[in-house]
């Protein structure tokens, strides 16, 4: 026997399997007998250059392989860095230790920061499988991570990643929302308005995780969001601001590796939301953070209670962390301006910026209370003296200029996606609305396409308060193709009362 | 557009993606594109004999599938039961809408039985993704079932599969252990003497879980344990008893999906045990069960309180669901019998059965203890007098005489397979065996390839309080393959402390 294991060529089977590795083998191949590999096998794969992964087998009928070939799907051939017909060496994968510490935490036990070190450095390794790491993040849901608990996983988030570091800067400022809002895109008006007022904020966004858009998402329906560390130096030294992606230089790979089950499975965790946060934030080199909490019944966090105990979250694991953070609760009973998903709400950003009499008021004055914030807590002058400033910042234009100034170090302003199908959706009957149910309008977005289509969305023609009568447009729908907009209108068919109209 | 979706041709990838049907389309497909089907998708394919499933997607590349081809994995054929040149008919998948109840869970609010109901008739469905399983099994771990959620659980997952009916029999009795010991297989024992003092007896049993072998698996070494309802019936009628595996009838299908998700999680959920457990015996038209709840430090259940809320649960849980339920509380300190695996426990069984000297005596006493209790059950005379039957049927060659008898009536008795690679290990110092970890025992045995290899596993030479000297043997290791054989060995040098000797 071969103690370091047996010998197979790569065979490129070309299947996506997303960013869980899966491999291939004969049923009659000899390694996977001698091995005892099975059809539930999980197994090393070493290449010569001296990369390795752990994968998933599958096993398949022996005339779809060649004979001592081992298929790899797009992710484990990219991981392993090999072209076809590359040696590759295969053994039995070693057993991953920190599943145990994941076993204690499904059977109610908090962990310590060594252990979910290890978690984490064996996600960011990509030991775990999809059941693995949905099984951990099933069992860290809702508020079942303590404070202690959170301040480890933020701490071995920020270990696994790059970092930033501004040695010519005292302070880095941050803004960041927590979601659940369709809409809500205050983060670029807060980043302009800021950095115009002499501020260092470079902003990295996520994309979507649960909802119709992401920051990022609709900050790449306007411009190049997919920079290099080195990129962001230099945009942030032209115009002491960005707006990228943080995706693209990544700050908590780890994150990246648990955002994609969280979104399969529809789920926010509420100590990797703060963890996930926060690393980021520390990773980029930010000193202070302003956290807008939207609290509604439909938003992401629906009573004050919650909010408060995720506000006192952020700011002790912040402190924890050396980042100064002020968490804000705000409105969230309703939609904040009018587009939701990438391309409409970045509409709606252009309209504040550039001071168009239909840009929705909503959105402006909730990015001006923010930016208000950040400048008090930069210049400690008042909540007040603060939302003057940013208000004269916004209508002189000097925030449009700025944020132009980003645009152009970025690559320059890209013109917006239209979406190729659109529908427009009329009131059943008269009367005031009274409620907007946030979930389910954010689920509609999603169902036409949105945040995958950047056109894809819709735009609200009401709002909470408004009078309309029958036949009255309440939204139209956007999307990039007839199945995706025949989904959408078949379940807002089903969910008709997501507009209270009474 | 097509409202009732787009039509594609089956081609079989021949790709064995366990339980969980995948399918492959073209990235340049145009359903997939008219679709919006991205590489994250769930998707419903209908095929012209009506059969419907949904699936997880997986985009190949263009050059690996025909055009106007979807690949289908094996699993996802078989339900469909197409061939290949199929019309299919594809379409986005319908929301699920009891996800929303295990997002309730997750966030740690109880369930009703309407929810839990809907949950299970989609897992047996094949609606969920693995992911989706992992995430519910996790969130139900431990003890995060309230009795109520376990009653419904069991109900629905009894409502799903096929039932077992005896019209002619009034009292049909059972006996379960919950495992966690390994080599401690009493049941096949227990079901001879009892059918032997002229009880009812129709057992099916489990393969493996978590441990190195089921009784199902063992059984399977010694006789054919497919049976179909009708041949259980038929093997009844012959001797009052039968021993198959449950899973060949359909007892309870949602359960038996996911079991494949806890075994690969290595997890056992209390809930989920107590409703696996009582389906499938309420199923198989059981009116009296006892069970075996072995208590041990390294047991699968650890302390006194622990067993105690199992042993309520167990018998509120069946008294909901009209069946009489006997929890018995032992000794679970210690492995029972000598062979650990399918075919070492069958050669345990046996030498119990014909009363050979080298016959492990804590295995036949085991037996005879819950053999005595089940007659006690039945019977009302007392345990002294139900052990004072059970040890003279077992003495007296009745027990070998019914089990040859069932052995027959199933096909008749197999010879037992034989390793094709053992290493015997010896002891690295003198003294007395103060503990085994039950835990690491069993995952030795599973290193070295059981349940899934039958003659593989481990032969303990010694148990709790032996005398061991320098050099003398501790056990004996089997396995079907060099690779695994090396596995178990690396597993035990680095965990030789799972024998204390002192």
């Amino acid at each position: 026997m071969d103690k370091n294991g047996r010998h197979l060529f790569a065979y490129a089977m070309g299947i996506n399997t997303h960013q869980e590795p899966v491999v291939y083998m004969r049923e009659d191949c000899p390694v996977c007998r001698a091995e005892g590999f099975n059809a539930t096998s999980r197994i090393l794969i070493r290449a010569t250059n001296n990369k390795e992964l752990i994968a998933t087998l599958n096993i398949v009928d022996s005339n779809k392989l060649p004979s001592g070939n081992i298929g790899l799907s797009r992710i484990a051939q990219r991981r392993l860095d090999v072209g076809e017909g590359d040696m590759l060496v295969i053994s039995q994968a070693p057993i991953v230790l920190s599943l145990g510490a994941v076993r204690k935490k499904i059977h109610g036990h908090a962990l310590d920061s060594s252990e979910i070190d290890q978690i984490i450095v064996d996600i960011n390794d990509h030991k775990y499988s999809d059941i693995e790491i949905a099984s951990f993040l099933s069992v860290c849901a809702g508020d079942r991570l303590n404070l202690d608990e959170i301040i480890s996983l933020t701490r071995a988030m920020v270990a696994c990643g790059e970092h930033i570091e501004w040695p010519s800067k005292e302070r880095i400022f941050d803004k960041h929302c927590i979601g659940g809002l369709p809409g809500n895109r205050t983060t670029p008006l807060v980043v302009a308005i800021a950095s115009a007022a002499g501020l260092t904020v470079p902003k990295t966004s996520s994309r979507s995780i649960t909802s119709p858009s992401g920051t990022a998402d609709t900050m790449d329906t306007l411009m190049n969001v997919n920079l290099t560390i080195d990129q962001i130096r230099q945009v942030v030294a032209k115009t002491d601001a960005c707006l990228a992606w943080g995706g693209a230089v990544n700050l908590s790979p780890a994150d990246d590796l648990m955002i994609r089950i969280e979104r399969a499975l529809d789920l926010d965790v509420e100590g990797q939301l703060i963890a996930s946060v926060l690393s980021k934030k520390i990773a980029a080199g930010s000193t202070h953070a302003i956290i807008d909490i939207p609290v509604g019944e439909t938003a992401k966090v629906r009573n004050q209670a919650d909010a408060d105990r995720l506000a006192w979250l952020f700011t002790e694991v912040g402190k924890a962390c050396d980042l100064y953070v002020r968490c804000l609760i705000t409105d969230g009973s309703r939609p904040i301006g009018a587009g939701i998903g990438p391309a409409e709400e970045a509409r709606d950003l252009l309209a504040v910026l550039k001071g168009q009499a239909d840009a929705p008021a909503d959105l402006t004055e909730r990015a001006l209370f923010l930016a208000a914030h950040l400048l008090d807590m930069a210049y400690h002058f008042g909540y007040e003296a603060g939302l003057h400033q940013a208000r004269s910042i916004l209508e002189s234009g000097q925030a449009w200029a700025k944020f132009q100034s980003i645009a152009a170090a970025q690559g320059g302003l890209k013109p917006l996606p239209s979406p190729h199908y659109r529908q427009t959706i009329h009131s059943a009957r008269s009367g005031i609305i009274h409620s907007i149910d946030n979930r389910r309008l954010a689920r509609l977005a999603k169902l036409a396409g949105a945040p995958f289509d950047p056109a894809a969305g819709l735009r609200l023609s009401v709002n909470i308060g408004c009078q309309v009568s029958k036949g009255d447009p309440l939204f139209e729908l956007f999307s990039e193709s007839p199945g995706e907009l025949a989904y959408a209108l078949s379940y807002y068919q089903a969910n008709m009362d997501l507009f209270h109209i009474e």
